[in-house]
């Protein structure tokens, strides 16, 4: 059985509990708790050299780390991820624009908030932050409302990989209520078959209990 | 023809370059001085919503976006992406591991000293950037001290993805004599056929002239 290595918190864990969930596979999941140290361990190195989580073990001593690789990886073959080279494509540029942009600015500012203490010197860096997240926000409504998910007409991992930060941007000092298409997606995201939210752990019962 | 809209200082415009000269792609190369806002410009962001180059234009009016993205458009089918599913997802774990943690450290450290004047309240930003890049390169190092090339025994994209701002890494202040294993890898690649460096500029000239 696949081991997910993950925090309940994480947006990029995240990802990886709600693909493996919508797509019916089972996994352990293991807490690491992040903010005590705990995958900047040898131990949790040789499993990531770089120190973050989620990593996967999809078999014994096989680890793959970098969320929406592990996302590319469980999705080939699945209606989750477009065969045309175009639109696959179309996927890809989601995904990088998502860890080059999306998520240093709305993931680091919530993680920031929620989590450590912004001492003030890096309260300018923050503010960086709030701005470049708003500009991404804005990018992501001006897509969203002309189509009902980012690529295509269909839910695929670019809608997960998007998902996991943008609907907790709140959280980050964001107002989701300023963008209104972004907020529709979120409901039809949320609508999707065995849909979990961020908070859900329970995952010994598969399926999840819907709604 | 293909239509590359590019900054040639620029890292992730060099990866576009450097693969389509290698695949024997003729292109042309449009100059967009991204210091002085062209490619904020209403006509630019019709092409790109996200204002950056590289953007390439594969027919009139389809134009992709995404350094990494456009690298895998571009390798598919060919000896530059590998076949195998989990080598693949190797592959992927580098390209997305460069957005979100090289690129951010060293490009951003090189840009902001090359081309901006670094105030005083970003001086903070900057260190912990380097401090950032550093371990990035560390990891690197690690990684190619028993691998000739990033992934397998192969020069792929995941070199040219990381190549690209790895070998200018001083210009953003840091020091890559303190890095053999990456050193030896540099050569590796520049050693590979129709290498161009990230000056080269004549593309009217195909293949480019040999070293």
């Amino acid at each position: 059985m696949y081991r997910l290595y993950d925090f309940l918190p994480s947006g990029n864990g995240y990802k990886i509990r709600l693909l493996l969930t919508q797509l019916g596979i089972p996994f352990e999941r293991i807490e690491v708790n992040i903010l005590q140290g705990e995958s900047r361990s040898l131990e949790f190195l040789a499993k990531n050299p770089s120190g973050r989580i989620p990593v996967l073990e999809i078999e014994s001593s096989v680890f793959l780390s970098e969320s929406n690789a592990v996302l590319l990886y469980l999705s080939e073959g699945t209606p989750f991820l477009p065969t045309d080279h175009l639109q696959r494509t179309r996927l890809y540029e989601w995904l990088f624009w998502e860890q080059n942009i999306h998520e240093p600015a709305i993931a680091s500012s919530r993680f920031w908030i929620q989590h450590l203490n912004v001492a003030a010197d890096r309260k300018d860096e923050l503010q960086r932050r709030h701005r470049l997240g708003n500009e991404a926000l804005a990018l992501m409504e001006k897509h969203l409302s002309t189509q009902r998910f980012l690529v295509g007409d269909c839910y695929t991992i670019a809608d997960i990989a998007l998902f996991a930060y943008t609907h907790v941007a709140d959280e980050g000092g964001f107002k989701l209520s300023q963008f209104r298409a972004i907020q529709a997606w979120i409901e039809r995201i949320k609508a999707q078959p065995n849909h979990i939210p961020i908070t859900y752990s329970n995952f010994q019962s598969f399926p999840p209990p819907t709604k």
